[in-house]
């Protein structure tokens, strides 16, 4: 791409360093933004800057935050004793949607992949083996994607764990509540029938 | 959307203003970022505001540029007498990629488009009816996407300067070299019968 531009081409040379953006969809956007005010990609720059320079992350958990302490860890309401260990902030998001768990979270901040050169001490791993260790935590309930990196994280922590005596367990795989059984993948619908539950603990849901 | 931090909130809402770039991508972005030395985040942000408030637009064709005329405007070996009338930049880099022209360009900035609300008025089109008026123009080539407001710019800009002499032309619309026939769609086909052209200068090119 040959530009007619020095300050185009770098503002489209930055915008396709990001995941997903190739150099034209950097253009389109970036042209975009010069049709708009310039008070619009003022705002967008000093968002970006800001949040890259001040947000904290949260002291006990991991989970992004403005303070020290983030509102799930800080709530009084919730069970400090059960952990949800999730690889990022996004997992976050999706469980407190279903407003379905009332304990807390530990952030790892991704899962451990030779592939991308991501070994376990790039993780908050160790944080993790600590609190389980000095706190009074009754349950860790693995919440991670299932593929083969998630299970070699999950068994990463599980032995270092795993003579404290606490319960560990993985969220539920199975077919999506209201999705035709023809459709669903055979390795999900397999699972959903050797982890089947019994009919009584259904009904109650 | 629920967010544990108001500076990440602001971001993905900032990001997500962007054509194309839903909440979740913007998310997805904004937490790349993080994961990525400030500096690259800062580089972003600097490039984009530099871009938006220092770019100049050629004051001859209204290419962008960083000085007052553009490259091709300041090139004493380009024709200036043949203009080719584009949309927007990235018709000139495609263009200009292929070599194959050695006139000029008029960047209009859009096409017209009454339910986008864009009017002649809103792009650069009296200066290039000035410049036919005013300047030895010999030919203007239209080189619009042919859709109904590709046609109707042309046109309106057809009507304004018929009077003056000058050759017009639009771009060959045709089956692209290497393309199989019966992939083409009816329209571009019909109108590659239509406008076929002598076989003795096809053979030159
Ligand atoms: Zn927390
Ligand atoms: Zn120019």
């Amino acid at each position: 791409m040959e530009f007619s531009s020095k300050l185009l081409e770098r503002a489209v040379n930055e915008m396709s360093q990001l995941p997903g953006i190739g150099k034209r969809t950097a253009l389109r956007l970036v042209l975009h933004m010069l049709r708009q005010p310039k008070e619009q990609t003022l705002a967008l720059s000093e968002a970006l800057q800001t949040m890259r320079s001040d947000v904290k992350f949260c002291k006990c958990c991991h989970n992004i935050s403005d303070v020290e302490l983030c509102e799930i860890c800080a709530n009084p309401k919730r069970n400090k004793d059960v952990i949800c260990v999730v690889e990022d902030i996004r997992d976050v998001m999706a469980i407190e949607n279903t407003s379905s768990f009332r304990g807390v979270y530990h952030v790892l901040g991704g899962k451990i992949s030779p592939m991308d050169g991501i070994g376990p001490h790039q993780l908050n791993i160790a944080s993790l083996v600590k609190k389980v260790k000095e706190e009074e935590i009754s349950e860790l309930i693995f919440a991670l994607s299932s593929t083969m990196e998630g299970d070699t994280t999950n068994f990463y922590i599980f032995k270092q764990i795993k003579d404290f005596g606490i319960t560990t367990s993985t969220i539920a795989r199975g077919i999506s509540v209201g999705d035709e059984l023809e459709y669903a993948d055979e390795i999900t619908l397999g699972r959903s029938i050797v982890n089947r539950i019994p009919f009584e603990s259904s009904i109650k849901l």
